[in-house]
């Protein structure tokens, strides 16, 4: 569909770099109240679909942050995907928001009243529920198959639920629509070598690959400790060339090269 | 330590709203490899030291971002905590872009030197194991009492690890130093009504304690449904009057109102 493109690489989907930036909207998650999991979720489906997270932000429930925030980061990213704020209670401000964002009016979407009419028993639906058909003018909604009220897409903009299984189900029915790039492919190697010992090496493999992004997570976990590296990059080839050259790295430091699963 | 209170507020503690963002510096929770688990942990150790937390930031380790991104939030509020890119490695910038944020040389803190030289068997402290002892010309070292390589303070930014359990060990050592302003305080109530029930009422009660924040948090578990909310505010008798009006507004719906455990 191509109103889910963004206008500019419509003609050349699969090549160029294609970014996005996701906005966590919740008073909840700043106050430490609730623990994010939305973010991770997000982070791997657009990886999986070509396409580069290269931020997120967490914002609180208010209408001047959220609007400003939006109109900043819509024309800086090709997709912008924000969570929370879009139930049916007078915390949920995310539709006036994106309404007042894009200079347009907030109206009760047809499809949308229809939707909720047939979720709830006759007379249930009630001014409070029936927020949660209201879109800005000229959204497109986002099917929502376990509490019908639908998510929207605005321009690049996708507004979906904080509750993290409906948030789920809207963006597994949506991904599929997702324009992607160039897909980030990645390796991974472990080795119980410190990161103190690696790092010398490791900094001049960096140097003679600098198309691929070479990172260095060290862990601890049960008495063990070592290190992932993660090797990522477009070029399946040359990533493979460079983490044979890892591979080798650390065995001449006298480790032992472990390659993990795929990873993001 | 004055050296840890912001200038313009060191007058009168705990009176006036203290802010802080949070930024997580790494590719690794932008790709979805990683899970975060640090802004949580920060947010409710905030919370807890007065500190409103107001924004946190995913960005990649890309230098001219992080540069960016610190010296836009360090302006805006009164903390800045910073995770992520501070170990051994060729991935780990952050040091020199809080050098280059700031305006300021990078140096080796001689103290840090010293902690790194006492910390590694002799003749293993190389150039690579080194860097972590480089700060900001005029950084404060943060202690570290798990693997030594210590954080650091430039003016109102800190600067931890992203290696969860050393990060909150550091936090741990500087909270104490923080100069909250006036503490947020919170009640939850919980209830099996539907949020669509409760919305109209609830939106009254809003508007009768303007100075109050009162969140609806939905929970599908275990086959249970209802919703939470949360009334926040700094004054905890018209807190607790409003908790009371709630659950009085809950049982009216026919609801049970269920008071929760002291949260965030």
């Amino acid at each position: 569909m191509t109103d889910l493109a963004p206008d500019d690489h419509a003609a050349s989907p699969g090549r160029r770099i294609v970014t996005a930036c996701v906005l966590i909207i919740g008073n909840e998650i700043l106050s430490g109240r609730t623990q994010d999991e939305n973010l991770g979720f997000l982070a791997r489906g657009l990886n999986d679909a070509g396409i580069r997270l290269r931020e997120a932000r967490v914002i609180p429930d208010i209408a001047e942050i959220i609007i400003a925030t939006v109109n900043e980061v819509r024309r800086q990213f090709d997709y912008v995907f924000t969570t929370g704020g879009i139930g049916p209670t007078h915390d949920d401000i995310t539709a006036q928001c994106m309404a007042d964002a894009f200079g347009v009016p907030l109206i009760v979407h047809p499809d949308a009243r229809r939707l909720l009419e047939s979720h709830y028993p006759q007379g249930h639906l009630n001014e409070a529920r029936l927020r949660m058909a209201r879109v800005p003018e000229g959204a497109v909604l986002l099917p929502n198959p376990i509490s019908r009220a639908p998510g929207f897409q605005i321009d690049n903009v996708f507004v979906l639920p904080g509750v993290p299984n409906i948030m789920r189900a809207i963006f597994e029915q949506l991904r599929h629509r997702l324009l992607g790039g160039r897909r980030m492919l990645s390796r991974s190697v472990s080795c119980g070598l410190g990161e103190g010992i690696l790092a010398h090496d490791l900094s001049a493999l960096q140097d003679r690959w600098p198309d691929l992004e070479i990172g260095s997570y060290p862990y601890f976990r049960r008495g063990d400790f070592g290190v992932t590296l993660v090797l990522r990059g477009t070029d399946g080839t040359r990533l493979a060339t460079a983490t044979e050259e890892l591979k080798q790295l650390i065995a001449s430091l006298g480790g032992e090269p472990q390659e993990g699963l795929a990873e993001n």
